[in-house]
């Protein structure tokens, strides 16, 4: 068995996870290392659940407040939430059980740019964190915490926190150490100075995190493997949208608006994701280089192929088969990938001096396009906004992608007006759906919705778009954003009322 | 007479500003100096527009694109869409000719982020610029451009633009040689690198303009005053709201999560931005530096008490008697202002970095802290977005300021649902109305609106906003945001409809 713990004095803080949840008092707010299934600690958690059911059904309440990197697994967020233990939660989350209470106000979630996570934390106003939990895949003998496969916020936590419980995971490769670039050098204003970063490929930190070992309160020895979905092929509505995309990516090189090897890419996660980087992989753009939040199995691909350079992000998001294959050949891809906290992934900072080609999904757009990533119909949230914003107000190339139908076509990607937005109209450059893309950039409003309602929309709408469009053209009380507004958020209320958007 | 032109071979393109216009055809795409009414050409506009007129009056189509620093005066904006000349414009528009015109559908407005304009000229998506006319204080020997009262985007138009026109404006200062700070660091992606300003006094680029001396076509000699507009004193609601912002600061400066000279002070213009920057004469913050676009009456009673280090902006913005006080003792002012192209002063990189207090107004905050900065009832174009985006995103603590109604109480600046969204919940943090103020930091969207309506939203109108929420938590479809979609916009049909949001 290999030995993860070198410091003799932290070993001796080697305790279970029950133990170590009984460490953790009700009303605690707790930091947790985690982003998108990656790197979340597995044991304390589930412990902590268990210790919460038996005081529940004692009569005693028992919740606490939960702080993360991202969505995490459903050993933390599915667990405690079943529990009915988590009072507050902030940032991200995709669990489905969180989700519920979130959308039953059993829950207070805040939803925010996950570039101001650490920011905020130690601007104070959150409260004080007093507890973290994070797993590390080893400890050096200087005490020093080798990262896991995910960074998010476990600097701050490890920082800010007034006790530390540590989960070392065997499960994780040993070789992931030296992968992670943990920059020290962020601070509060007026203490700010510029962050030494200007390729993807730089490294302005340090491989392992730094850490009080008089905080540690206790060490727990796990095997687990991340929660690692299983990887969705891409559908024909999928490799549509790849297709326009790749069309407009070379059309922008042939203007010599791109350059040929393109920009920092950042993409998020899932079906069309993947179809864009597989389709990366034959598309004529070499010397490629990746500036995001996730690793996922296309880009995986994309570094396989030779055609990425480098791939800087805070997290792996892998499928099973995926994490196989890169633990089984680590040293070969450790050199071209950098995991780094958050807040430097997701920087304003240095989104916007790197000139990223920022790719995201959406919920709906309307037809000026507005864009709502996190609310459907306007009042239950699906996950949260995550970095979404961060890259798309700071990207090079602002682009959303989405399928034009969503329910098998009873909800049209395109409505209206948008029933909740995140990104604004500014922020938002090519919208790309199955049916084609639309190049919203320099364009007014009333430009941008007849593109976005001619290339966009899925037919079935269009002519109720059109019909909508025309008469706001007559009967908008101002014409720089024509709306009429009872009917704006009309086609989610017949959703809601009917199952359908369609007339 | 002073001599404001050294450059014998450029003195001799001098001409008249008929004979300048005549050289901006049809169709050209025109970059115009001009920032709040400060800087901007003040002849050759004139005189394009007469021109307009007369081609028109012979049946002859003549339209041009204009691209600016942000809103401009009467000659320059008023002037032109007066003409039925404009056919195209970006970025704020403040003119309420240009305004009527977008709103009927006569002029496409292109509403973009502030720091964007001078980076997407750069990227070339906007199309190219045929001609720049730029107001100057003076000409160098060397031919560099001393600039005038503001800078915007007028290196860029120097830069990209095929002909330059220049007009030299006596009335401007000579004095304000030296003030200003080009930097000539910025470039395209991926050759941008962090841009070496920690602090608002940082000197970190150039006191005048390259221009290629033989792209300049004409010179046209000024001696007109700036629009500087009436200074409106501070009334009850102003005073009060101002009183609410400045117990804030206080607050967070004792609870040391502000230090005692505040951190890097933005403000708008108008009456309530006046009446804060007063009460921060006679408050107990000392050695404040202020971070902004522009430099108003209140931004020069606090650099006169000495509470004010520095002022760094890229526009003045001053009432008449203000000016005359400022040209009048203008080398004990220079030293501690300093004029920056408008994509340095409304850098995120840099807003980011020095941790602005920023302090804008807005048209409607709906009970979540969602903010609509520009679109009246939703459509209706008021001016812009400007920099408030650029501000908000990135502040260290992003405030909104506003009086809790409009109209004579016929609007409430409180609704139910925003009709226009600018500025995301995740942006605002504060919201003042003369009725209270709400700390909106960390807290979930609920836990935000209990705030918003109890603090900020004006008795008469707290049970209406109150009796929706209540309804709201029981019929909407999800809990994370509550709404009513039947009703959520109803307020401005109300006020379209009837002239009133009052029940």
């Amino acid at each position: 068995m290999d030995r993860r713990i070198a410091s003799a004095t932290l070993e001796a803080k080697v305790t279970s996870a029950e133990e170590a949840a009984a460490l953790i008092p009700p009303g605690s707010t707790v930091g947790l290392s985690g982003f998108t299934g990656s790197g979340y600690p597995k044991a304390v958690p589930l412990a902590l659940a268990a210790r919460i059911e038996a005081e529940h059904q004692a009569g005693n309440p028992f919740r606490i407040r939960v702080w993360t990197g991202a969505s995490t697994g459903p050993e933390l967020d599915g667990a405690l939430a079943k529990a009915k233990g988590i009072e507050f939660r902030l940032p991200y989350n995709s669990d489905p059980v969180a989700r519920e209470q979130i959308n039953r106000a059993e829950m207070e979630y805040f939803d925010m740019h996950l570039s101001q996570v650490a920011p905020m934390a130690w601007q104070g106003f959150l409260g004080s964190l007093d507890i973290a939990v994070i797993e590390v895949t080893g400890i050096r003998e200087d005490g020093t915490l080798i990262p896991s496969s995910s960074v998010g916020n476990n600097k701050t936590w490890l920082d800010r926190a007034e006790k530390v419980i540590l989960e070392v995971n065997r499960w994780q490769n040993a070789a992931l150490e030296g992968m992670h670039d943990i920059y020290y050098g962020t601070a509060l204003p007026p203490n700010r100075v510029p962050i030494p970063l200007v390729r993807p490929d730089d490294r302005i930190g340090e491989t392992g995190f730094r850490c009080d070992p008089d905080k540690i309160v206790a060490i727990v020895e796990t095997e687990a493997p991340d929660r690692n979905l299983p990887f969705n092929p891409p559908d024909d509505a999928a490799r549509a949208i790849a297709g326009h995309l790749l069309d407009f990516l070379s059309h922008e090189v042939a203007r010599g608006r791109l350059p040929a090897s393109l920009l920092p890419i950042q993409s998020g996660v899932g079906n069309i994701a993947n179809a864009v980087l597989t389709g990366l992989v034959e598309a004529p753009f070499d010397d490629m280089t990746a500036y995001t939040e996730v690793i996922q199995d296309g880009m995986l691909d994309l570094l396989k192929s030779g055609k990425l350079r480098i791939a800087s992000a805070t997290s792996f998001s892998l499928s099973p088969e995926a994490a196989a294959e890169l633990n089984a050949d680590m040293p070969r891809f450790r050199d071209r990938m950098i995991l780094r906290p958050q807040e430097i992934s997701n920087h304003p900072e240095l989104i916007r001096r790197l000139g990223c080609i920022a790719m995201n999904g959406l919920i709906e757009a309307d037809i000026y396009g507005n864009v709502n990533s996190t609310h459907i119909m306007g009042s239950r949230i699906q996950n949260g906004i995550g970095g979404s914003g961060d890259f798309a107000r700071n990207a090079y190339v602002s682009i959303f992608m989405t399928p034009s139908t969503a329910k098998g076509g009873k909800i049209s990607a395109i409505v209206p007006q948008a029933s909740h937005v995140d990104h604004i109209m500014q922020d938002v450059m090519v919208i790309v759906t199955e049916q084609g893309l639309a190049d919203l950039r320099g364009l007014s409003p009333k430009e941008r919705a007849k593109l976005i309602i001619a290339n966009c929309a899925h037919p079935d709408y269009r002519p109720m778009l059109a019909d909508y469009y025309r008469r706001a053209r007559e009967g908008s009380y101002g014409q720089q954003s024509p709306s009429l507004l009872k009917e704006a958020l009309s086609w989610h209320q017949r959703f809601i009322d009917i199952g359908t958007m369609m007339v």
